[in-house]
């Protein structure tokens, strides 16, 4: 099954950097990076001062990238108590502002993101890194982790085939073979040293 | 010190039902309900569409409702862990519905909230839902408990003199004096059995 390209955004959510990314591709065909960056707000500014700069970013990006979809951590209440409501407070803006213009909203887990990426899901922030650099074909790492974070997020989302409920991932998941893990992707390559044109399929 | 007259809408935050209520009136003087009500989502609905729909309902609210500030549960990571992350996604909407617009937003707990309007911190939600009913000499108890929750937390907000920042909510608490609990509020009335206007100062 050939899936369409899709140009998808990874959110990486935050209030005090909200990770943007974008990339485009399809399962088993070259990536390409699109845009990576982050939003920033100050830590001393009032919570609705936040959310409106964190919309205003997410709203001027979706202008510019035009992505079919939007890929947004899934945020859990159990992990880190002390950054947990805003984390859920700047999804919340991102899946509104995805929604609001009818696109296709996909919630991946950190460790669905990092099983994708790496091969495994509980690899380390630098590992994720390093693999989204090694994907895009970038001279170096994006920084901060929050923007890699973000393209890792939009890269699981392409190898997803796009799918956006759980139904459609299952079936992406039992259709799209060995493309969908990054350990699966350079099979076969000896050293994962790059990426060379249209040879996954 | 004698305080402007208020509009104050409260948001009691959630996906199924976010509480709406909004109440007028300043600190030491009769308070009047605007309106009250909920905005309910279903619960098998995407989480885009879910927070689009609640908006749609705060915006249409604020239009009709013109509060002059925006009072909204400050929500805990602690508090019950299967509804949180929905209530912080609930309450940013409604935060950033506010800040769009300019508005001042108010944060307040539910232990500040209760300790407002029943006189004890710990209050339970009937308590809550007597007292505002009963400040609000409304002729029954606003349904469902998220309706009365919202009003509370508006009293709670002109009570406090409409601070919205922590400074600005010291001030009034030390100058509002009596009139800041309902306890106080209904002192020397012997049974708390209603309001009449004009008495408190």
């Amino acid at each position: 099954m050939r899936l369409p390209e899709l140009r998808v955004m990874g959110v990486d959510p935050g209030l005090t950097r909200c990770g943007l990314g974008a990339v485009e591709g399809r399962p088993g065909a070259p990536l390409n990076l699109v845009k990576v960056g982050v939003v920033r707000t100050a830590a001393d500014e009032e919570i609705g001062a936040r959310l409106v700069a964190i919309e205003a970013g997410i709203e001027s990006w979706l202008d510019e990238v035009r992505p079919d979809a939007v890929a947004v951590e899934r945020v859990f209440a159990q992990n880190n108590l002390r950054t947990v409501m805003g984390t859920a407070q700047a999804s919340a803006v991102a899946i509104l502002c995805a929604s609001r213009r009818g696109l296709p909203v996909a919630l991946h887990t950190p460790s669905e993101v990092k099983a994708a990426i790496t091969g495994s899901g509980t690899a380390d922030k630098r590992q994720v890194g390093t693999m989204v650099t090694r994907l895009l074909r970038l001279e170096e790492m994006p920084k901060p982790a929050d923007a890699a974070d973000a393209l890792a997020l939009a890269i699981c989302h392409v190898w997803r085939g796009g799918a956006h409920n759980r139904l459609a991932e299952a079936v992406a998941r039992a259709n799209s073979g060995p493309a969908t893990s990054a350990a699966a992707y350079f099979r076969g390559r000896g050293r994962a040293a790059g990426y060379s044109r249209g040879t996954t399929k």
